[in-house]
């Protein structure tokens, strides 16, 4: 394993959260600067399917301009602090697409975690793109551009939350806001290298968000630390009574050794990818080293998996799509129309059935927290090129959802992290999970592994 | 309102759990004596639809024998005392028949609830009728003996539980087992003039008990005292793994004063039966002259039971009937063939909606347990005799769920209580219903209602 990208691939750095930050109270920049900056980045770039819709310049620099005029304005905890949002969550104004232009119509309120950032000082800066629809693990289902990972190669930059992954590896914002209801919120992460937080359902809430599943659908966090990360969610949750899955936070990190579940590593699966495989058990080789360990079997997580992909809750997405796919299928991409009819065999006897599974699963999957206190597993097995998820859209898909699709149904939450580069220059990551209303549990050990990684990474810069 | 019963109608006052503990314990009877006591009763009572299996007389006696010889048998919670059990319960070595001869089979095993009460000392004595597959609230579906309301008059008995309500109501034994899905420990418990408790689902174990809608599956008490229906949950509950839904019990009843919520009178719906009016309005004005009460509305919990009769549940039934229904329609109660086959019309488009729908309710109902611990409502809204229900199967069926149907889909208790009779000589009752895992309080308000209702009785019996 490379703990670090070769050269010229891999996420860029960009200035975090507490530099912007820093930056603007000593003066180095304004929010209107760090506007110009950003605009000027984003234009840069070109249309490289990072963003769907972008506040114009002069307008980016107005609202900069704004925040700076608000009373007590140095003070507001994202004062002028760029971000992006998904393009299936909505700010007043904008259109939201959810990459799929006959669906689009122009938001006429913001979703309230975007108004909280709004509100902390933070400047919106424009829509990223996504899987039409949010489904999607891969980030080819798009009308627009594809966009490709930051590491090259072809590499697909995953999905559903593609551009905002990409906008956040590319240093453009320091945090995006994205959405994770099948792993949409992590698989994009491990491709492009940066933070993939998917907080607790209910602990920021989804009015705002065009609902994929809506009852497993979760706003999450793209950024480039743990850190952004966590500052981005104490901003945005928050109890919403119009959120019917809304609830409050878990208590803190208390302090203790935080135990770690292992899975046996016979139970892992790298889809025939060595190098993937190898820079996992380097990685978890380090981990053993240094932390609490107990080995935890995946079966019951792998078996929730399979009941959302093998199962009826793509019918959930029906709720929302049906019309739409009745009156207007030839305006939704292939491979997305094909998912949504797929929804119409099942049953209600199938949707019951696969419920009481699914708690049996839930059930057995919630005594093994009072084993751990978070499961690591690598985020994705391996990666594919945008060639070849066109090529086998499904079975790509799939593949990619290994490790994530459970989360949701087993109402877990997830932090997706990089841990360096596999042999031949790919990006490897795990995500750190645990029960609900752990969140800072998780994100304490998540930071704790970078910490560790940076310290080694800095020893073999050194070496 | 008449607080007791024409002569010769209503429940019989048979001894209480702790009147048989006491008769135990200083010899005035035994377990053995009080078997053959219990014996005696059913049989002179005849096949009147409240049993569909007995244990034998010689078979009970050993049974009570067997008891005795425990050691410190009389240290035991229930010691010899004889308790029922509804026929969709498994008992090993006995028919487990769903009021279906061709569905019946032999358990191997018994249910956990049960097996706790006999470890508690408990006499096991029968299976109980109940409307078939646990599917109707009134009592006639069921190929046995159609069971009557001891109030005579041809009323119907109430379901599901139509048999463990009348051996508690006939004074045979001091309390029955028995469910609650919808409504069904609830509403022959009206009829009767008994106490009906549906705990908080997942408090006692489902584990043995063929389900109805398993994610709404509860197992209940039947008893004639608020104290009785209480030791018996005492014993019966318990954290069970083998039970997806399983957890613990929450805090006792902390002694505050309990916050009694009561809908506006204008929302109560009494479908034309004046006499059940009168008799609850006159409850509620001495309620009101006794508790802290607060109004709340109906609407959403009425909401949500609309989604129970009028929505995709019903195709859960069929996770558990459907090959049965495929393989042997001819087997099944007309009626309930019926209602089984209405669930196969649900896709799971229906089903996920529901449930996002059921999600908004359950967070609206949700934030009214701030404002009171309780809520207090009509068990059922009028009664119906036999013929009225052959006539009208389903709307009547609909009518006796008004009150209870919400309860299981948002995730309540209920204790239904009597309060008396209306002035034809019809039961009166009211069901305490909390939000879960607050059984002890809503207990608690249940038992004050009744002290209240004795005490009142007795002025009007002195006067």
């Amino acid at each position: 394993m490379q703990l670090t990208a070769p050269p010229g691939r891999g996420p860029s750095t960009g200035p975090s959260v507490a530099e912007i930050l820093e930056s603007h109270a000593v003066g180095s920049a304004s929010p209107t600067t760090t506007a110009a900056r950003v605009a000027d980045a984003i234009a840069e770039a070109g249309d490289d399917g990072t963003w769907l819709s972008l506040v114009p310049r002069d307008e980016l620099i107005a609202a900069a301009a704004e925040i700076e005029s608000r009373p007590s304005a140095r003070t507001l905890p994202l004062y002028g602090v760029p971000f992006g949002v998904k393009d299936s969550i909505d700010v007043a104004g904008v259109p939201t697409t959810l990459s799929c232009p006959d669906y689009a119509y122009t938001a006429t309120a913001t979703a309230p975690a975007v108004q909280r950032l709004l509100d902390a000082g933070a400047l919106y800066v424009g829509k990223t793109n996504l899987d039409q629809f949010a489904t999607g693990l891969n980030g080819t289902r798009t009308p627009y551009t594809i966009p490709r990972s930051v590491f090259g190669d072809e590499m697909i930059s995953g999905g559903s939350s593609s551009g905002s992954a990409r906008a956040v590896a590319l240093g453009q914002v320091p945090f995006a806001v994205a959405t994770d209801t099948a792993g949409s919120g992590r698989v994009p992460a491990a491709l492009n290298g940066v933070i993939g937080f998917k907080p607790s359902r209910g602990l920021i809430s989804t009015v705002g968000l065009v609902p994929a599943c809506r009852s497993l659908d979760c706003i999450s966090i793209m950024a480039a630390t743990v850190e952004d990360a966590d500052r981005a969610f104490e901003v945005m949750a928050g109890r919403d009574d119009a959120d019917p899955w809304s609830r409050d936070r878990g208590p803190r990190w208390s302090g203790a050794p935080i135990r770690v579940g292992l899975p046996p590593a016979a139970e892992l699966e790298f889809f025939g990818d060595d190098a993937a495989a190898e820079a996992h058990m380097t990685f978890r080789a380090s981990l053993v080293d240094t932390a609490d360990i107990v080995e935890v079997s995946l079966a019951p997580f792998l078996a929730a998996g399979e009941l959302l992909y093998q199962g009826p809750w793509v019918a959930e997405r029906l709720v929302e799509f049906a019309d739409f796919l009745s009156e207007r299928p030839e305006s939704i991409h292939p491979v997305v129309r094909d998912i949504l009819r797929s929804g119409e065999k099942y049953t209600a006897v199938d949707a019951f059935a696969a419920m009481q599974r699914l708690a049996e699963l839930r059930a057995e999957v919630g005594r093994l927290w009072d084993r751990m206190d978070v499961l690591v597993v690598p985020t994705i097995g391996t990666t594919f090129t945008v060639d070849e998820v066109l090529a086998r859209p499904i079975e790509c898909n799939t593949v990619l959802g290994h490790y994530t699709h459970f989360g949701n149904l087993l109402d877990l939450l997830g932090v997706a992290i990089p841990i360096g580069t596999t042999s031949d220059g790919r990006p490897a990551g795990v995500t750190v999970l645990s029960a609900a209303r752990r969140d800072d549990t998780a994100l304490q050990l998540a930071a704790e592994i970078l910490d560790q990684s940076r310290a080694f990474r800095a020893v073999e810069d050194a070496s």
